[in-house]
């Protein structure tokens, strides 16, 4: 494909066919029953690394934590915190932390996203209840996605403002360093960030194509074989003209992806995480 | 606080003063810097257990998982997969397993969002690679994370379209008879199932209250005694409001919550859950 097929072919005219060609390079896999909004808000994701100096409107955190708030929580236990980091040198100290990403300086707002069992914890203490629940792996989980489903309704509420946003994973590559920097109690873990800000126009992004749905939709039970080699050979294509078009460094993502799994030391930091987060309180029974 | 104080003070008859409202029994905490369909839609949200036998329309599924590989996907490695069940046997089965909630055969549509690192495995197998990156518990923690963006997307989506969803967490409850029913390959963990259909109208659900945002978000650092009793005893009044509303059981939040997580035997299986990951072929070095 030349690097202008991000351009929906001729006849793809209608929005929500170009939002679905953009996402798999491909046509889509069936009509969407309708379009609107917040279809087209969720279609036309794009992660920025590049943003203006703009502050945010006044309103606009309390306004992405009422959306994160807003999803579901796991027997409402509200297991997750968000810590909202504007002072510079703050931000620089993680932004050093994190594999020196600049976009977490030069983002006005950086959200740190916790796992939080420390407010369960607390409120037993108050009421004079052991609780011996909150040292199992399966709590761990339970506030990872919890503060996971709040942060994509935050980042879906901001993106809908017209924001920008990129998820930092690299917060777990010393999770211990950053709960020092965020002066955090015992049992939470910081488990992303996430960079907001206006879009810096001068450096667009585009949105990035994905898995064809065949294999990742699975039907009634698991499709053994569904990443057949044609369907990743495919998307390793897809991923090649959208690297172009962005000008990115062109290795071939079923190779780029294994190379970061391949040994403990291209987890940057993060084959600890066990071992750090016994040190953070969590016991992972 | 009398139960019709769901319906917002006169004064509040702005729909994003109303959104805000129902979401903390208070008055908002700023004004949003505007207000759109996406922010709408997402403060409106509210878990449905009683669905209409009316299949999905043509396409919806395809257009929910378009919008969950929306969501970002750490260093895009995708490490996601979901299942569609709608075989009534089979949801009848999952039911079984997942505390019998009756909305799960209910509902048209059952999703289970999977934890998927089988099919990074696979491509790295197919190209002679051998990963040790995967046994670690940063991967799983990546893949649970990849995961809940993607489903909460599918849900915010869902939502705008005029369906209805709740996330089932009791998949966990036996993650290996999960995975037996689905014929998962290894490296692959049942994270948690979404209900989806259209709302029953004769068993309307309301917009559930949470903590204030005071006690959640943090600013520059971690505010120690953020849930402070006062708080906690004010979300404790909002509940009960909202609990005599929906006819719901009327114990104490704060009560409720310490009592989900007191013991082993309070996480229905569930403190099993290191030990059933290992038979699942993780190893969470």
């Amino acid at each position: 494909m030349p690097p202008d097929s991000l351009t929906p072919p001729a006849g793809l005219d209608h929005t929500s066919a170009a939002a679905l060609h953009a996402r798999y390079h491909a046509a889509p896999a069936a009509s969407p029953p309708a379009w609107n909004a917040v279809l087209d808000t969720l279609l036309r994701h794009r992660s920025v690394r590049a943003y203006l100096p703009d502050p945010l409107p006044p309103g606009t955190l309390e306004t992405l934590v009422a959306a994160a708030q807003s999803a579901s929580s796991s027997s409402n236990l509200q297991t997750w915190s968000v810590i909202a980091v504007e002072d510079r040198t703050r931000k620089a100290r993680l932004a050093a932390i994190a594999a020196n990403q600049k976009h977490i300086v030069q983002a006005p707002l950086f959200l740190v996203w916790l796992a939080d069992l420390a407010r369960l914890g607390a409120i037993a203490e108050r009421s004079g209840v052991a609780v011996e629940g909150l040292d199992y792996l399966e709590l761990l989980v339970v506030a990872m996605v919890d503060a996971a489903l709040a942060a994509q309704n935050a980042t879906v509420a901001l993106e809908g403002l017209g924001l920008g946003a990129v998820y930092i994973g690299a917060v777990r590559n010393d999770i211990e360093a950053v709960a020092a920097e965020l002066d955090l109690p015992a049992r939470v873990m910081p488990l992303f960030g996430l960079c907001v800000g206006y879009p810096d126009p001068a450096i667009p992004t585009d949105v990035k194509p994905r898995l064809p749905q065949a294999v990742v939709l699975h039907r009634e039970t698991y499709r053994h074989g569904a990443a057949s080699p044609d369907a990743v050979a495919g998307y390793d294509e897809a991923m090649r003209t959208f690297q172009a078009v962005q000008r990115m460094d062109g290795d071939v993502w079923s190779r780029k992806v294994v190379e970061r799994v391949r040994t403990p030391a291209s987890l940057t930091g993060r084959h600890r995480m066990r071992e750090a987060l016994g040190k953070l309180g969590f016991q992972l029974r």
